[in-house]
């Protein structure tokens, strides 16, 4: 196999489940929680050598069997749980967590009825922390984020393939994980998948290029938000700021026959695959290479109103450093394109950053809102006049597909948010 | 008319508008807010006699107008909102108002598409304060929360009427309204409306029931969780806990194909319209009338489960006061519900309790489902042993369909917050 030819023995595929059950090594916590993610504080004591992506067996300090989780002993975040009490994960473990994460996809939600585009497997959500595994056409795309998961992801796809039925794989880490959880290796595993593939959303087709694209390829958690939009934009003129590869400008044309749509946004690449993907659909649309701050107060001097307006910025808060500053710049983006809105019209707003949860978002564009309206010259202001609030009625919240679901026992899975709102 | 005579002089109807926009009396509060609804304490001084229901200029301590507002001198909540800075609600308002508000549901959302029933005005979501409005079939269903409000609402469904096409109107005040507001007047005012209509919704009929039924007679807040739990329903079988008039239970069976539906409320009018509901449909339901928590341990005991829960109680906590008890109920009562779900079967838990906001209802659901394992025995626990928690993953949230907005300025409208989960 290449890829592993390639690997550093360190990351050389493991087995998936414990060839030697009775000596995986125990480590024991301070205190035992239900949470899927361990960090190394705490940790009390650690039996013996455990290597990078090994098998743990965690224990408190009664000595009673936590659970089994994969260790890495380089990282903050030193363990992912696998299993509950004394269940060490086994082969039928893991045949019994794909399935039925595939149960999920295909017989509850029936996403096959509606897309040959879903996500399989959502990490903690479908109890698998450090893995992420997007089916897109056939082809099943990977991304892992600890190298218990990167060691093991092909064997993963070994046994999600046949439930899924598709023919290619993918194996990537995000550019953070690397550096971040200690380990080197090739960034893709990849056996000869085709750079690019076509793949359909409610009949719509997508391109999609592992090459450029961002994490899997694209972004199946705004499913629904898509189709939502589509219903709301007959004979509507749409603006998509940030539209990357155009999945809302296209759906809002081809699902949702808009009159007219804009779609804008800084990356050359994922604006050039969407332009593409509007000649694929015989939709038109206007995409523009620009930084959406200045093209948004361009439009807004121009006077130019649209009926409907997404603004789905990629992640602005990475690290809680970052948090104020990605707060000022949702704060003036949501400023602006409610400034666009025609009165009566939609906006979608969407948040990716997970750091800035839900009622802080909420709060957030509520506060965006009361600087929307028309502003008072600095004269006037002087005399103590204020600016006016843009009033606006909340219609819906809303976040990712239900094929990225959110265990109980980990929240903080849940990184997208959105609202539905209608500007007056 | 009917009513009018039968009301006391202070309920009688008065005109929408101000006739003598020039002698509204004025009131100065203490700080100017953006929030709609004005409480006593923030009144600093109110100009001259005012009666209930009148229309009040509500000025800052710099003298400028913040607005104008409905005022009531025997509640707690002294004015509702209806302008801001200096605009009298004059007939271009009213009418502005209720144009919008039906544009939103038909123009937007389309809703004639699918149903004949929806909510024309959601009080402050439609910069309305003290007037909720469904369209009911044939119907304008009105309630009234407010001594302005009920003197006006007369003339409101008078210019609402030619918007909705309806032919008949009904005006009821919520039991608490009156002694809360302290006003008096007869409680319904009917034009001859028929005491029931038969309605639709996704093509599936539901007979309501003025007379009997809660609030403005049918729930059209979850029409849209109807919907999406009718795709999770084809062969599957459901419990709807606490169903009162059948819409969950009936859209499952009806729209989604479930193979046998059980629904159980505690109240005898709601379930003997249910079990009519079902006929008119041609599907087979079963109803009993008991309580839930004694209903579902009685299940439990005999081993029942099922493949779709659907928990959706009424209101359990009505005042702060009640809060600490509607929680603990609604932690039971969600435990019990999860117990009931076969493995990888779907649970929708909802709460309408405005006072339990998204956030704690979240919280109170994980830890139910923290609760919902396997029990240990008494002898067993005496040895350190826990209960085992009901893993589950959370699918998405919901809330009421979105002809329930709610303002900015007034996010407390939120009141119906929804969970689906998947029991593993």
């Amino acid at each position: 196999m290449n890829s592993a030819e390639r690997a550093s023995p360190l990351l050389a595929p493991r087995p998936l489940w414990p060839e030697q059950p009775d000596r995986i090594p125990t480590i024991e916590v301070k205190s035992a929680g239900q949470h899927p993610l361990l960090f190394r504080k705490r940790i009390e004591y650690v039996g013996r050598e455990v290597k990078p992506g090994d098998y743990v067996r965690v224990i408190d300090s009664d000595r009673r069997v936590v659970g089994y989780g994969l260790y890495n002993p380089k990282a903050e975040l030193a363990v992912r749980m696998l299993t509950w009490g004394d269940k060490i994960p086994d082969k039928s473990f893991w045949q019994e967590k794909l399935a039925r994460a595939v149960q999920l996809r295909r017989d509850v939600l029936k996403l096959d009825e509606v897309t040959d585009s879903y996500r399989v497997i959502h990490a903690e959500g479908d109890g698998l922390p450090g893995l992420v595994v997007d089916k897109l056409g056939d082809v099943l795309s990977a991304e892992v984020f600890s190298p218990g998961m990167y060691q093991r992801a092909e064997a993963i796809l070994n046994l999600l393939e046949p439930f899924c039925g598709t023919k290619h794989r993918l194996i990537r880490c995000g550019p953070a994980t690397m550096p971040q959880e200690g380990f080197e290796g090739p960034d893709i595993k990849s056996d000869g998948t085709p750079p690019r593939v076509t793949i359909q959303e409610f009949g719509t087709r997508f391109r999609v290029d592992f090459g450029e694209g961002h994490k899997t390829g694209f972004f199946c958690d705004q499913r629904d938000n898509r189709r939502q939009l589509a219903a709301y934009c007959k004979d509507r003129t749409v603006l998509d700021v940030c539209c990357y590869t155009g999945g809302f400008a296209i759906q809002a044309k081809k699902l949702g026959g808009a009159s007219e749509v804009t779609g804008v946004d800084l990356d050359e690449h994922p604006l050039a695959l969407a332009k593409e993907n509007a000649n694929l659909n015989n939709v038109r649309c206007k995409f523009v290479q620009a930084d959406a701050f200045i093209y948004m107060r361009d439009l807004l001097a121009a006077g130019k109103k649209f009926d409907v307006v997404v603004l789905d910025p990629p992640k602005l808060i990475r690290t809680r450093l970052e948090y104020e500053e990605g707060r000022r710049k949702h704060l003036d983006m949501n400023r602006l394109a409610m400034q666009l809105v025609a009165p009566g019209g939609l906006m979608l707003t969407c948040t990716c950053a997970g750091l800035l949860p839900a009622d802080d978002f909420m709060t957030l564009v509520c506060l965006a809102s009361r600087q929307a309206g028309p502003q008072v010259e600095a004269a006037t202001a002087e005399r103590g006049a204020r600016n006016s609030p843009r009033p606006m009625q909340i219609l819906s919240k809303c976040g990712a597909s239900p094929d990225h679901p959110v265990a109980s026992n980990c929240p903080e899975g849940e990184y997208l948010n959105g609202v539905w709102m209608r500007m007056l």
